[in-house]
């Protein structure tokens, strides 16, 4: 039994977005164990999604479909699908009450457009949409062969596949055994550097160990196949507790931890609080904090203070220390740490001073140029200084500089015990 | 004359990379004109390779191949392409001497594996690959038919389009125009309300006009194909007018624009300056202001009051509002912006308040329930109530509420002119 992938959509021609979809899938089919051997992309076309579905009914068995399913004229999927297999598209009167719906609590009328997306093939099943308002759908137009739509959103497919699509592929029989991963996660070494500490892993059959490189960090993924999932786990258990001796502090987490969300565990454990101080990440170090719910339980706020006016009036840094060290520099860094922990009334004050570019450096204060600063309880203040590489651009610096940041405070956290 | 791209490489069937080399490929092809309507994935396996050759051949006279050019056994491109069309495979010295040569200047000795490298079918044109060691082909098996390859590694791949295969397509006549399309970007209005205000313009031929959506936004692209780019933009001018006049204030910019990046030109051209007071977004706001470069000359700065010690610490929040209003009313979000306007000694102080979820909501107040304060220079606060849906995940409500406060400043400045 064969699942394909087949993108449908005319903006992935136009290479106007990425098809992470397929990619998505492609992962998903592999820790299920279900074999796929082809992916395709089309245009928004009738005649050419026929030739698609043509090749791929022949020799799959499973076809999942993304994109296409929105309420314009161009979204054509369910249509060229029914009339493929020339049978009638039936109106969902279910769907189209669930669409109004969700106009409805937006305080919005359903436009008379989004009524096809109540249309499906006679005999399809609903793939309902937690997320949007296209829902897709499974069907099976003939013996050993199932057919499932998604729309092009990813949060939109990827909740209706881990909601839906996977339980019914599991009930048919498509899932035969499991396979589960776990993702440890690093920061602070390179992919290079992790694969060279821990090759001998590589060479594992049941579970595999592999490497990942992330946005800026590293993940080694370990990968146990069994007849059930206990099975599968204690496979995975002793090697994961390997890996953790050999790596250390390194690695921050595990699967969906991000370092706001270990730092937030460690600050709620020991019933402290957290105040930030950003320059040049603009407000992404607390809005990474932010991201994690519950995060009202530790986190006081933070001050973006962007001018200089903003450091001293607000954090109260010293007009001085702006003057004679500049606003990019180790002892301001600490002045912001020191002033937001006070001024917050929080346990922790963590700093973020530097220059994201592309504009704004200098010979002697380059671009990519960091000082993060930490205020603790205890009196005691720490600052780092890291130069980041200008060329990965002013988004990434940002981003490093958050993330960096929170590693700082969390090994920090690890280290008080 | 039709392009169209096959990948190959197991990797993209077990998700663990992303294709982007199609996207880049199909970005390419659109800019340079030349049509394309289907992508392919297949893996490092002879027979499938074969399988997908046989489709593309049929109905393609331009065949992109990437990846399968490594040194290893599993890279089979090249062979099964010569075997393919049943010619020979060839050693091409020059090849071989290339990749010692760039071996050597590492100070390293060619491995034998490398050899299979320097095969190419009789007939073949080395495309040389100024960055790695293995170069690709650029091959006519039979009349109307050029089939390339190109190694999987995106740095090589694309220079290797731009140095060799972009001037050869040029040289053989499958560049004859260009295609130039614009995207106009929308808040404030679903895909299918734009989509019934427009819908005259779908039947267009040159320029084309077709409807997306992004993250919360919505985007009319109008492409246009001629001979040359100003010829095309020319075609794409009257049309642009048209829509904007027809939609309004709704759209807000165009391709790489962004509501920050919009708002932020207002302010500039005012000589005007922002303060932000974020509680449920945590910094969000702020992170899209100063994505943008040069976000200094007009952004001052903001306080995150997540906890409502810091409303009314930082930003002067009365105690008593939040006790009889609470911290999630519209009596804090213009207080919040005050207050943030004042301290932060700014023209314009625009404030988000609001429940995020999954936990805080209460039926009088659930989560999905933001608002919003904008306080200016004449003494003037506006506040606003949204309602997003909380189906839609604690992320999307946090950049729905900071992605509308941007667009409430921008329709105020908008209106002030």
């Amino acid at each position: 039994m064969t699942a394909e992938i087949i993108a449908i959509g005319t903006e992935l021609l136009l290479g106007e977005i990425t098809n992470t979809n397929a990619q998505f899938l492609a992962q998903e089919l592999a820790a299920l164990g279900i074999s796929h051997h082809f992916q395709t992309v089309v245009g928004d076309n009738m005649e050419r999604i026929h030739q698609v579905l043509e090749q791929a009914t022949r020799r799959s068995q499973l076809i999942l479909c993304t994109g296409g399913l929105g309420p314009t004229p161009d979204d054509l999927t369910t249509e060229a699908i029914a009339r493929y297999f020339q049978t009638p598209l039936v109106e969902h009167p279910e769907i189209f009450a669930d669409i109004q719906a969700k106009y409805a609590r937006r305080g919005l009328t359903t436009p008379e457009n989004n009524r096809k997306q109540a249309l499906l093939p006679q005999g399809a099943m609903v793939l309902p949409n937690p997320r949007g308002t296209a829902p897709g759908m499974i069907w099976s137009p003939r013996p050993n062969l199932t057919v499932m739509t998604f729309p092009g959103v990813p949060s939109e497919l990827q909740a209706m596949w881990r909601e839906t699509a996977v339980p019914y592929l599991r009930a048919h029989g498509w899932v035969t055994g499991v396979i589960v991963s776990r993702n440890l996660r690093f920061w602070g070494i390179s992919e290079a550097a992790l694969a060279e500490k821990v090759q001998d892993f590589f060479t594992l059959t049941n579970p595999t160990v592999a490497p990942y490189a992330g946005k800026g960090e590293t993940r080694l993924r370990v990968t146990a196949r069994a007849a059930d999932e206990a099975t599968a786990w204690a496979l995975i258990a002793p090697v994961e507790t390997q890996l953790r001796q050999r790596t250390g502090a390194d690695c921050y987490g595990v699967d969906e931890d991000s370092l706001a969300k270990v730092v937030g565990q460690w600050l709620q454990r020991r019933g402290e609080t957290l105040a930030v101080a950003e320059s040049c990440t603009g407000g992404l170090l607390g809005a990474m904090i932010t991201e994690v719910p519950g995060s009202s339980a530790y986190f006081q706020g933070g001050v973006v203070s962007y001018a200089n006016a903003v450091k001293e009036k607000v954090l109260g840094v010293a007009a001085e220390l702006l003057t004679t060290q500049g606003a990019v520099s180790a002892a301001v860094a600490q002045a912001m740490a020191v002033g937001v922990r006070e001024r917050l009334a929080a346990t922790w004050g963590l700093s973020i001073t530097g220059i994201a570019g592309p504009g704004g450096g200098s010979e002697a204060k380059p671009v990519g140029l960091v000082y993060i600063g930490l205020a603790g309880a205890d009196g005691h203040v720490a600052t780092w200084e890291h130069r980041f590489s200008p060329e990965r651009g002013r988004e990434w610096i940002r981003h490093l500089s958050a993330c960096q940041a929170l590693d700082h405070l969390r090994r920090r956290l690890l280290d008080a015990g």
